[in-house]
Parts: C-alpha cells; structure tokens; sequence
C-alpha cells in the first residue's frame, strides 16, 4: 500500500498526485525519468540513477530545482513515510506547463514509489522469447517517457505467444524497450551494442563486474549473430540479469545460462551492499 | 477566458483538469489526439478531425467510449460553457491507468478548449524559416502527443534564429513537426510528400481546392527541390498556410507566394460555411 508521493516541493497523498493536462507530458510527450529499486530500506545505486536523472534532463532542456543531496533525502523519506521495505522508486521530470503549449518553461518533478516483484529462479529459468524489430528509438540516450513503439506492438507480441520486442536498425540490433541486451559469442566473449542505446545502470554493472571473468565487447551485433550466439540475456533495474530463450522462434544456443547465472550471482552480492 | 473542460463523463473547472501521475500519458508517452477550430461557436471540419481520431486511437490499440456523435455534443456543449466565440479544441485520448504501469487497460477521454490567435497578413507577408533535420517520426501516420523532437530542438532553432524544423529521411523531406509542407516547383506544380507524414485535414482540403486550378502531385520532395521551387509553404489546422521565406538560410522562389495566397483564398472561403 503506497500512500504517499512527491510532486515539486512537498508530499501529498498518493491518489492526489496529479498533474494538470496542460502539463507538456502530457500534451507533447516531453518527460524525462529514471527508476531505481530500493531493499531493506537502502535505494540501490541511486548515485548511478542521479547521474543519469540529471544528464537525462540537460538532454531536454529540462532544469530539476533540487541538487542531488536533496533528491536523496526526499527520496529516503518518501520511502520511509511509506513503510514499504523494498520496491522501486520513480523519478519524473516533466515539461511543466507552458504558455504556448510546446515551448517548456518551468519543468515539474515528481517522485513515486512503485511496487514490483523480484524475480523467482522459475522465471530467471524459463527465460524470454523475442522479437526483432526494425526501429531506432529517437534520442536513445535519454531515458524519456516514450514508450509509444514497444507498447503499441504489444498486440503483436502476444499474437505470437512471444514477451517483447528486439529493436534493430539494419539488421544491427539495439536494445529492449525497456532493457539492455547481451551476448555469449560462439568465442565465449560477452558482447554488448555500443549505440543507438540507452545506457543502462545495470548493464554498465554488469560490464565491470564480467570483465574480471571475461572477454568484455561493446560492438555491432547482428540478427544473425543473436541467432547463432551460445547465451542471450537482457539486464535492466526491474529484471535485472534474464536470459533469452528464444529470438523470432529460434531457440538460442543450449537453452542453459552458464554465464548468465554467473554473472547474475555477481551482480547480487554487488547490490547487497549498495546503499545511499 | 477558459473556464471549463471535459474528463471522461463529466465537465469539470479547467482548473482541476487534471489526471493522476500514473495514467500511461505521463508514465509512457501513450496518448493521441485531434485539435480543431471553432468559429462563431461552430468547431470547423469536425468530421475529418474526429474521423482521424478514431483512426489514430485505432492505431494505438486505443478505445474511445463515445462514439462521434457523443463527442459532437460534448464539444459544442464545452464550447457554449466557455462563451468564446472562436478558440481551438483538443480531444485527447490517453492509455489510462494501467496495473503493469505499461499495458493500456481503459482509456482517459479529455476534452479541452484553447485559445489560438489567427495569423495575421503581416505573419503571412514574413513568412517562416526552417532547418532541415534528419528524423524520421515514429508511427507519423498516427497523431499521437510525442513532440520530443521538435521541441528538443527548439534551442538550436532560436540560435540559428530560424522559426522550425523540417524534417527528412535520406534528404527526402517529410514534415514540420506541427505541419505538412508542399512546394510550387519549377514547372508549376504544387507537390507534397506521401509517405512517412501525418495525414493533415488541412493539407488534404488543400490538395482538393488546389486541383482546380493547379497539378497536384503527391511525390518524394528532395532537400534540393525545395532548395529550388517558386514557392514552399506549410499548412495546419492552426496556422491554415504559412509560406517558408527561407530553408537553411537560403532564399525561397522570389519571396512572393501567388499560389499560396490564392490557395488561402480558397480556403479560407471553404472553412468560413463548415460547420459541426
């Protein structure tokens, strides 16, 4: 149960946490966010997320009226006030409202918390099926609010009993809507797309932590080298490290995650110990 | 003036015209929606707009729960509550409320009145300025609220003291972020591309005005076509036709806009007896 949120400078009730519908996210799509996870109380890599909240917004033009020490204190007493030991935490800055409808001026910021679900060992199993699909995302290193291309092919996705989509210009691959992407080469080198990406928080952990162990590659990946790979895996805040089992119906490598669960266990004795 | 506005089933004070920070227009970008004119109380080529709604709404898996001629009512009812005699009307449709903060469930309706000032013959003698810019806009045939873009670019179009962008593909021009544009090209004829635009009211009254009097041809437009046509202006429900003095701080044509003017005359003859 969350109660409470965060929009400009002060706390209000979660089901009060509105914004006007002349707010520029609203009328033109202009947001940027970022979202980190918090456990046993303690936001996990939040100075990673800030960094990324605040290059996020210079992108858009967009000025947040609060340093990041500020950010963070209301951070902790948002999830404090909310009782709530783990979950995940949002922050929004949006175009605010505007004379003229499209020109922003004073931007809005808006925290809330979100619930969500770790992942069960049955899912990290199972894994994921994707499918390839020819889009650039605009402005890919900025963690804006759009999202219209991954969700409006939704119908398709379920259509062909698959769970999201693969972004690729030419052939190159790219990155998830909502996730980075990952390969085992037939070499047993890790290799990651270095562009047209966003550049994740959990992929950059992800990079530093394999490299001790192996053979780290930011390169040009294509659909076929997807298809011929050893592991596919993608990594985000929400799901952290998930293998793929399956791109456009073909089944990727033996169906087991070797490295994957390597790196996985890695990456959680990291984030055990991440705090504010 | 704008005293009230319209959400799902009720008028409200514009005021409190306001949705929650979860709804999918401000979480994922996932909103469409038309913006009309009214004059003389009466909203001018309602049906086109609410016909393009409809299909904008299909495109993103959206639902309306009104069908036109509910929506026709409400609008008129809006503006008679607001007691201006001409202004502008947005009807937009956002994903809504979603339990996975990403699927759209049930749709927000929201129905708003603006006020827009019509241009004036000094704003039609100067004409515009634009930028070409490579971008493509995603689902461009779909009139949804991402304006990232255009607006991300506003900066660099004041320093080079431009008025906006006109978007191409490969140097073959497509659109103005909040515009169709056509050209009168060396040999008279009035061109306007096909492909990877919106499918603007204006520009389709226009075609069909135009074809009396003049060749209309649909085509691919080269960066360089525009570089050397007699004429080139734009066209939308808010600024009817504008002519573009320069593009990329070259000259257009002679700096007169025969054909555009004629054209305006024609329109503007058309738009004064549409009503609702």
């Amino acid at each position: 149960m969350i109660s409470w949120a965060y929009i400009n400078n002060e706390f209000i009730k979660e089901e009060q946490a509105v914004l006007h519908v002349r707010d520029l996210s609203i009328l033109r799509g202009y947001a940027i966010f970022d979202f980190f996870r918090f456990s046993s109380f303690r936001p996990v890599f939040i100075d990673q997320h800030l960094a990324r909240l605040q290059s996020s917004a210079g992108g858009l033009g967009l000025s947040i009226e609060k340093d990041n020490q500020e950010l963070k204190a209301i951070t902790k007493e948002l999830i404090e006030r909310n009782k709530a030991s783990n979950g995940g935490i949002r922050i929004t800055v949006t175009g605010g409202i505007s004379e003229n409808g499209y020109n922003p001026s004073r931007s809005c910021l808006v925290i809330t918390q979100h619930n969500f679900d770790e992942l069960t060992p049955e899912q990290f199993e199972k894994g994921i099926h994707l499918l390839s699909f020819e889009h650039q995302r605009q402005l890919p290193h900025i963690k804006t609010s759009d999202y219209i291309m991954g969700i409006s092919l939704q119908p398709w996705i379920r259509e062909q009993k698959a769970d999201d989509v693969l972004f690729m210009k030419n052939r190159i691959i790219t990155e998830c809507p909502r996730a980075n992407i990952f390969t085992v080469n037939p070499a047993g080198q890790l290799c990651t797309p270095a562009a047209g990406i966003l550049q994740g928080v959990t992929r950059k952990m992800v990079m530093q932590l394999a490299a001790a162990h192996y053979e780290v590659i930011e390169k040009d990946i294509s659909l076929e080298d997807i298809y011929l790979a050893q592991e596919v895996f993608i990594t985000s805040t929400t799901k952290t490290l998930l293998p793929v089992r399956m791109v456009d119906h073909h089944s990727i490598g033996k169906g087991n995650s070797p490295v994957g669960t390597h790196i996985l266990q890695l990456y959680n004795a990291v984030s055990s110990v991440a705090s504010i």
